[in-house]
């Protein structure tokens, strides 16, 4: 029997918990709970990451936590407890399920289109990683970083699920158009994995043309993988489809540690009141069972909870208004009641449960995700961002005096459009230039010879930033300028 | 009278184009047309950027450009000649307007959901400057900037806009609760605009947030301001609750050119077959009559087109199966038929004219967007991203005989995650670390310190990336590491 930690949450947390874990064991789920302490009254009895020691140390040995949902203190400086628990954990994959529920009307059920689709989100980068700088007080940088490793870990999960659940179609959701080289990355990964996959249809779509279709034709998708801001997106578009965050399931899936939740907030204002709709988090409890191989029993809750919300019994958050809402304990009792039974609509397949993988083991170093891929490189050149509100020739006039023999001065731009050596007049300027200098002939340059230009340079300007420019067997990995 | 430049564009492009032009003269719309050289037979000509001189000689000296669809031949290494258009011209600001159109059916207007909602996109900033570096075989970075007079051009003219249109709230959508400095920034600078617009409700709403009200109560937004790729995605979405990009008018809007445009495809295979729609194309051509002030006759026509598609009149793409569909001429015919008649729904009000405030002169020189506040200002140190395969202690290790008596070693974290001087055993690693030197006490450090400490480091390191860390105010102008 495995045991799983089981943290209740705040606000509604606690009943829907309850709820659920009724149902489980009514169920006969063959699983054991240990209540681990975290939440905001975990923030108030002054554990400044909202978890006791004892909770983290329970947590990191069971490798699985089921959590209701929970609140951060406002105004504290402290960080989100949902976003500690992913960073800590390395959770790199957010995975979460939209369906058609029968009996939770949406403008698309009502119009007779039905939605199962699956988005998995990249969990750790992209501008998730805060690393934010002004550089003038008119620029503001953020840091956007895709990296091959964890584009791998993520899409590779995303496959592997795909599979298990017996998909048909994976597609890739990005922006490659315009950003070139980080989403260019996922997109190269996520084919690269796909060869593996060839019963898989694999497919990918440009972010803003998914948006389009999924309100128009969200049938036609499966399953979606994609980065962080995008993903985050795109899974709330989703949510709203079947009917809000109410119904939508969320699991956090790391190679240690997996996390699965419900995303909605903690209500408050109808806490400790029996009133509240434990339907999202006993689909992700089912979301986790599944992950756990529990496949038959996780099909049978499931059944019996598509059963029940197609049969119109609904708690007060949604339904036909002309039938009463009952409570969270007796919404939990009509699924418990309608075990064995099977919904008119999208019946849930018996299905073998599988060998449970999951692996806990102790670490005693950081895993290092690094590509064995060797590549002949070399750097050259180096893009300086400088301060200056003056014009672009006078800039550029400036910087001709530097680096001579060494460098040449390529491109000037500002907010990425060129304006030297040529440029448009309409072009609008902040006071922030990127001075793109590169190697005479693609000579390979040393460190030094980049220390040696940022010293002369900045003799002339405040240098806010710098990026070496490399070459990877004899290709350019970097960008050129809008222009250039 | 005014003239503006009219580029018709490629596959259906001329053909809607005429019928537009055909419906204007029929309402004797004050405009002159000068037709201008500019898409992919300009391209296949030899004009590298798809546009002729005399083309760009005339649409700058004229201000205003009313194009069709155009297409960018594709694997010749030219870039996109609707993004050339708008960088060249410096257009800041895209602005779409997405309405419920009786006769056009969607899920939402079959469910009964008025939908009149526009969205002013920031159009030249964000990831969009397309600057991007690979820093490590395994790392990529998109430089993501937020400027503030960047943000204040588009801000000023969405509220401008909102006013001019009568629009009671007016809303920002944004993720500053992940990137706080950037999108803190573009938020900061909403609210600071929106003290001179009391009349005007002014919030906002986190981009997730907003997609998924989006598709549950899109009839709760108004205007929505947003920047560049959360814009672009909560456009397109847009565009599908309305029945697609077929029905969608687009403007980029600059302080010396403006772009009018239907934003769908050349559709080549129905080009010159008079059976493509005009009806996104005369949406954008009554923008542009809104936005030159002729409001009296803008509301006729749209009045007219309201009135035609509400009849049941429609082209093959859309409408009622039953009735036959007409072609594009007589499309444009039945729209003129119906001039002088109002819709049932969302009849537009007869409107006074407002006098065109759009200037056209000539620029001599770049225009400088710098705030004018100065703020007193130190370097306090460097955020040096290196590369490396080690433990996070052994890069600390390493990093400590750096830069002695000068800079304290504050933080070393590994994608936005803090992994010394704590960090949790569970965090995976990529090759590249970012590692925080701040000056003793915040003392004030001079470019010549950040140098002397890069060629340090260099001895142990490959130095990709750094930025300095600024203090204003006293106030640190840069984010702290997950966990510091």
């Amino acid at each position: 029997m495995i045991t799983i930690a089981v943290a209740k949450g705040d606000g509604i947390g606690p009943e829907i918990m309850d709820a659920v874990l009724h149902i489980f064991n009514a169920a006969n789920v063959p699983l054991k709970y240990d209540i681990v302490e975290m939440g905001k009254w975990v923030f108030d009895k002054g554990f400044s990451n909202g978890m006791t020691p004892e909770a983290q140390e329970t947590i990191e040995s069971l490798g699985v936590l089921f959590k209701g949902p929970m609140e951060t203190p406002k105004g504290k400086g402290v960080k989100s407890i949902n976003v500690t628990a992913r960073k800590t954990w390395n959770t790199y994959a957010n995975k979460r399920t939209f369906q058609t529920l029968h009996g939770v009307d949406t403008v698309f059920s009502k119009a007779g289109i039905p939605i199962d689709i699956t988005i998995v989100r990249e969990n750790i980068e992209d501008t998730y990683g805060g690393i934010e700088h002004m550089l003038t007080h008119d620029v503001a940088l953020s840091r956007r970083f895709i990296t091959r490793p964890g584009s791998m870990q993520v899409i590779r999960y995303a496959f592997e699920m795909a599979k298990k659940k017996g998909a048909k179609r994976i597609t890739c959701g990005h922006k490659a158009n315009i950003m070139k080289i980080t989403d260019g990355l996922f997109l190269e990964v996520f084919y690269k994995v796909a060869k593996a996959y060839p019963t898989l249809k694999a497919d990918d779509i440009i972010v803003d043309d998914l948006c389009m279709k999924l309100v128009t034709r969200p049938d036609t998708f499966d399953v979606v993988v994609l980065t962080n801001l995008q993903g985050d997106i795109v899974s709330d578009l989703c949510a709203g489809l079947v009917g809000g965050l109410g119904f939508a399931p969320s699991a956090n899936i790391g190679d240690h540690i997996s996390i699965f939740e419900a995303v909605h907030g903690t209500a408050p204002d109808i806490a400790g009141k029996n009133l509240a709709n434990p339907t999202a988090l006993l689909l992700s409890g089912i979301g986790m069972l599944q992950h756990l191989g529990l496949m038959e029993i996780a099909a049978n809750i499931e059944n019996a909870l598509l059963y029940t919300l197609e049969s119109g019994v609904h708690t007060g958050d949604f339904g036909n208004k002309q039938t009463a809402p009952i409570g969270t304990t007796e919404f939990a009792q009509a699924i418990i009641n309608n075990f064995g039974k099977k919904p008119t609509h999208n019946p849930k397949p018996d299905t073998d449960d599988i060998a449970n993988t999951c692996t806990v083991y102790k670490l005693d170093k950081n895993p290092m995700l690094e590509s064995v891929e060797t590549e002949q490189e070399k750097i050259v050149g180096v893009d300086m961002f400088i301060e200056s509100n003056e014009q672009p020739n006078s800039v550029a006039e400036k910087c001709l005096a530097h680096g001579k023999n060494i460098f040449n001065l390529v491109t000037i731009s500002n907010r990425g459009t060129q304006v030297w050596p040529t440029g448009s007049v309409f072009t609008n300027l902040v006071n922030q230039y990127r001075c793109r200098f590169e190697s005479i002939n693609n000579r390979a340059l040393s460190q030094q010879d980049i220390i040696n230009l940022y010293s002369s340079l900045s003799k002339d300007f405040k240098v806010c930033s710098l990026e070496l420019l490399n070459m990877w067997h004899g290709s350019k990995a970097y960008s050129l300028a809008q222009g250039q």
